[in-house]
């Protein structure tokens, strides 16, 4: 029979990043294509003992219905913490638990955005979060990144030119694809331009604990005076992406809708994830474990930026990197990069071709993505060299 | 400031029964409102032992990132599984993995149904399913329950008075909250009537596997020769909700859909859970542990309806269950079921009132819903003595 979608999802095509992680599952392959936790990262011993602990002392809280807020002890912590160390959340905000932060992005177009409403992203931008806000067929208006982050002139032509604007979606830290970070300044501009235009503002933040240098720069959501501003934090890049436990802080009604959202979806996280992040992040020495994972990447961040300009200066450019997973790289103007993308698959080396992370897929990008958190130094040294060797060729 | 909610959960409120469990939490109320399996059902020591022991073999497996569809082995176990044993899909058929059965329920409404578009479900039904339609601003049609199940003269009505319907919505073995099983009649008559009014099912199977006494009646998805059927099945009841793992098997395409909403909203489920069922599933005796939760609700029921024959008749009747976790009250012609179960619970009894299932809660209903698998026997006595001696002062 003949199967009939519904509008929101009728067009929906499984992300392009998908193609690219089945040959990237070929193990003759060297993929700088995924956005995986280094397997060194993992505190496993650490969580072998707290899960062990954790059965001998409660078994049946680990395995019984909990609450669609999330682990009381866990919310509670985290909304402390998040407002001592941070400055992030007040007394006019709430938090929950979710299952990844991935669902903040879903549970908030659900609950705010009509279909064709427009949500502001940067371009390029996180691929999984413009699935989530497509998914419910929302118009998506991207704002070019620059090496400070979105082109707040720009921003404002796009919340001017826009009507039913729902939100401006921003990784401030060390974005998802470009490893830019937006600067203090513009953070300003862009909460401003959020209160002038009365928008909302959904801040991804994954990767902002993994800062290897510079200076820390304040998240948007601790300039929020108006309750403007859902900020979305994770455990799945400084604890275990596979337990699918994040965190969301926003103004107590909104909380209260994405609550009602997440009952009618999954009813709560998983309930040993909760526990055991819990129990890690008070038991023992988190900042310790933050230091050791900024010991592992920044290491191997600039190992991968001593290979590019090793191997692929001065054809491939790039923005260095303060902190996060990723680097975008740039290939000269002209470049069919769709095409050198397809000839590196053949070299067995998988990158991220940069269109996969506009809002219009079909838009040309002289840019692609490569991960080096995944990746051994060796795979890195072999990718990177027949990337430089194919540019060099091509050019 | 004030804010603005989408169309489609504007009016969305947190679920009655929500307001119920307030009452519930206070620990000198008896609570026979629950759903939760009983604490002497969960296999605490087995799922001790694997836990342990995948920590040993595959720590990183454990924390890493993985698939959307899901846990290969566990997603090819239950596909073969459910074939041989349940004669539970087929070759046109495929199964992904998610967080519960609930996300089913959000997922199949995000894919299939446009925002007024009609679910025709059982009057009364599970109100968590409700919300996850509601959600999605889906009309909303019950069709009520008979004691062998949906009324299918009704159904063949409401299939013929509605535009759009996208799905029936039916759990056929020990409804929750009717404790009724669909007779092998009415589950021929309603896929008939399915494929007649070219609509889809979805087939809600969390109890199956708890039948206490009687005979085995087949799925609905085992007659299901047009692919018309989406068929969620659940390790909640048999395994541990806390766990969140949960399985749909459907026709290919459907499924291709479901896994783009699941990539957009979870990415995956927690896989720690999903690698403990696995193993639970394939190195113990899963049919014995079976048998045990048989055991122990069998006694659980029997207790309860003994004593509500004990001390709530005449007044309360209540349809003999053969399976499940819930029993059905019905209170004497003309009673104020609201004012029953306000009564109660000054009286220290928590029960669900029957209208909080119904499609439109503002609806009267003249049962309420007990459940037996959560309270202690004591609790059990303790409350079900209280109901009787409220019903008999107030007829």
């Amino acid at each position: 029979m003949e199967y009939k979608f519904s509008d929101r999802t009728n067009n929906l095509k499984p992300s392009a990043i998908r193609e690219i992680f089945k040959y990237a599952a070929d193990p003759t392959v060297v993929s700088l294509s995924a956005g995986n936790p280094s397997p060194d990262a993992f505190p496993v011993k650490e969580l072998e003992e707290i899960s062990a602990e954790l059965f001998k002392k409660n078994p049946i809280g680990l395995l019984q219905y909990s609450v669609t807020e999330g682990y009381p002890p866990l919310r509670e912590y985290m909304k402390k913490y998040m407002a001592e160390k941070y400055n992030t959340g007040s007394d006019d905000d709430d938090i929950i638990i979710t299952t990844g932060a991935q669902q903040i992005m879903d549970f908030s177009t659900k609950a705010l955005v009509n279909e064709n409403d427009v949500i502001i992203t940067e371009a390029p931008s996180f691929i999984g979060s413009l699935n989530s806000f497509r998914a419910y067929n929302a118009k998506l208006a991207g704002v070019p990144v620059e090496s400070d982050g979105m082109n707040t002139d720009l921003l404002e032509k796009a919340l001017q030119e826009n009507e039913n604007v729902r939100f401006i979606y921003t990784i401030p830290n060390f974005q998802n694809p470009s490893g830019v970070t937006m600067s203090l300044e513009k953070r300003k501009k862009l909460y401003e331009l959020a209160c002038k235009y009365n928008v909302l503002v959904l801040e991804d933040n994954p990767y902002g604990d993994l800062r290897y240098q510079g200076e820390f720069i304040p998240s948007i959501k601790s300039m929020d005076t108006e309750g403007r501003v859902i900020y979305a934090g994770s455990f799945s890049k400084v604890i275990s992406p596979g337990m699918r436990v994040a965190y969301v802080i926003a103004p107590k009604p909104i909380i209260q809708k994405l609550t009602v959202c997440k009952q009618g979806s999954d009813v709560h996280t998983n309930i040993w994830s909760q526990m055991m992040c819990y129990e890690f992040l008070t038991k023992y020495d988190f900042e310790a474990h933050l230091e050791k994972l900024r010991t592992i990447y920044r290491k191997k961040a600039k190992f991968a930026m001593d290979l590019l300009d090793k191997y692929c200066a001065p054809e491939i450019t790039y923005d260095k990197i303060d902190g996060g997973l990723f680097i975008w790289c740039k290939l000269p103007e002209g470049t069919d990069m769709l095409g050198f993308v397809k000839q590196a698959i053949e070299r067995k080396v998988c990158v991220v071709p940069g269109n996969a992370f506009l809002t219009d897929e079909n838009e040309t990008s002289d840019g692609f993505r490569i991960n080096f958190s995944t990746p051994t130094d060796e795979q890195l040294e072999k990718g990177i060299k027949a990337l430089g060797k194919l540019i060099k060729e091509i050019v």
